[in-house]
């Protein structure tokens, strides 16, 4: 059925940030056809093809260069994402940030750009992870219906898959007494999650994002060799508080995020699971577990998690005008691509 | 909050069939408040209240009489679920159908008499297991939508909160290989589930729908002393495996659903659990676990998965006009009840 699927029907995708998830978002999507994407934007610059870009000239740039303005074809730019989208934005039918999660303010302010200086209306679609960005996410849901974006947050692995389950998982009791989440990480080549690393650093005991943000990188080598490349975080601010709040599963202080991240193995410390504890209607209490499988890596998990809410806010968005923001504990992620209809057969 | 609902904001629920899911979906509704049960119906008649039924009653006749026409305020009736549409149709928001599902015919024939004899229009959920009932409902799909009318199918336990599991699961991979659905029941009060013990017992080897149709009372007793009050059934005809091939995560004979009944004990003989095998984009084989707590019962499972189902088709029809047959697979539960606008409040 794949080789099936004509690539100029396919939703055209632009992915913003070329760092770990995003290159490895392309060579999933030869697989998972889902997307045909027609551009990659670091801040470096930014690289477009209507009819999709070719996704062996980019893997090449990025391994060679590091940076997206290394692609064949590509157009170096210090405002990468303004200019890809004054040109092109009519031509992108979706968007997935695959861009550093801080500071906070960071993935709001380019979804304020794209909001008000662009032409672009779509779907959007994040793995973000902290709770005070999806806060400020969430302050623009009107803006966004306006502009007839719809804009899915927290749909990666931990929040998005996992935060899914326990909203699913939810619907045995009358209450929900707590949801704890523990994920765990195996990373060969750390040096291609730097960003997601320092992040993960922020929520040691003694750090903050602030501190984390003025580390060189030798600082941050020397934080993890001290710990034998181990980093175990605890009541991490991670956004399946605010989702499952916004959700109506429980108030956000019920929810506690927590993992183990082994930065100098691949195989995972800790099974990832999620465990959802709450009250029947029978005035039982019982717990709901969901454990991913082992073999399943970071990249796995999150960026398929991506596409699943990628088709589905496609679809939602063309079948039944579904607008705003939405979050990964509202929706069901989609396993299979949706087509996007012509304007012609919107008005059949 | 609970008790801040006013009662008449909820939407108006009708249930038919007052069997033991029937009865225990007016007990869970008295502590998770999202429907306000307007009717109910059953082969001996039927009870309309369009100010809500009185559940104290309800279960009061239901325990004395066992059957609705037993209930203070009910009406005996030969035709009883045309009999309370024709005359109640435009005061019901909802149907949750807590009927047999054999015949196979059965749950689709009363659709079919909705669709064509009754004012109805409003969302429909139901628990049906078998794969033959889904595939008779999917073929109504467009003259539901005709009639504005959404319908959940497999909205239970399983099929229902596993096979959505199993969908949200399936975005690690690219490809599914199997899904294999291992559910343990363990019922104390067995009579109140006769209709549901005979339905299993079809599963059994030497047995079929048929066959089981035809056994008496006391030859399905005797059947169950055989086997010390224990039903192991393996490859069962179970709807999940047509929902999850119509969600498009894998074709229906990649799912595979079986499980261990004690009629004997209240204990669960093995934890009810869905495994989600797949290959990941990085050529990796693993499986993705869904297990629910031994102390959740299966009514608090398919009932309070009814419950989430009901609020999200009532929240995707009323915001976004969603008609049709969906099945448990493509749609998230919602947990927190929905407000049915009125007429005016739409057209804002």
């Amino acid at each position: 059925m794949k080789s099936s699927i004509e690539k100029t029907k396919l939703p055209r995708l632009a992915i913003l940030g070329a760092g770990g998830l995003g290159a490895e978002m392309l060579v999933l999507l030869q697989k998972r056809l889902c997307a045909n994407v027609v551009a990659l934007a670091d801040k470096s610059g930014f690289v477009f093809n209507g009819q999709g870009l070719n996704t062996l000239d980019c893997l090449e740039g990025l391994v060679r260069e590091k940076k997206v303005s290394g692609i064949l074809g590509a157009q170096a730019s210090d405002n990468s994402i303004e200019e890809l989208l004054d040109l092109n934005a009519q031509n992108i039918d979706a968007i997935f940030y695959a861009l550093p999660n801080l500071p906070n303010e960071f993935i709001p302010n380019i979804t304020k750009q794209i909001i008000h200086n662009s032409a672009f209306e779509g779907v959007i679609v994040d793995a973000l992870k902290r709770t005070t960005a999806v806060k400020l996410l969430h302050s623009l849901d009107s803006e966004l219906k306006n502009r007839k974006i719809l804009y899915l947050t927290g749909c990666g692995a931990t929040p998005g898959m996992l935060t899914a389950a326990a909203s699913l998982a939810a619907q045995s009791f009358i209450e929900i007494t707590n949801i704890e989440i523990t994920f765990g990480v195996g990373i060969a080549n750390w040096q291609a999650y730097r960003a997601t690393i320092r992040e993960d650093i922020a929520h040691l005991e003694g750090f903050s994002v602030e501190k984390v943000n003025n580390m060189s990188e030798a600082e941050i080598d020397a934080e993890l060799e001290k710990r034998n490349g181990i980093l175990e975080l605890v009541d991490m601010e991670h956004a399946d508080d605010i989702m499952l709040e916004l959700a109506g599963i429980c108030s956000a202080d019920k929810v506690k995020v927590g993992g183990i991240v082994d930065t100098r193995s691949a195989k995972k410390p800790i099974s990832t699971n999620v465990k959802i504890t709450g009250i029947t209607y029978q005035n039982k209490v019982s717990t709901h577990t969901f454990t991913l499988g082992d073999e399943t890596t970071m990249a796995a998990n999150v960026n398929g998690t991506v596409l699943g809410y990628l088709n589905a806010g496609l679809h939602l968005r063309q079948e039944y005008g579904v607008y705003g923001l939405k979050t990964a504990a509202e929706i069901m992620p989609r396993f299979q691509p949706v087509l996007v209809k012509t304007a012609k057969e919107l008005l059949v």
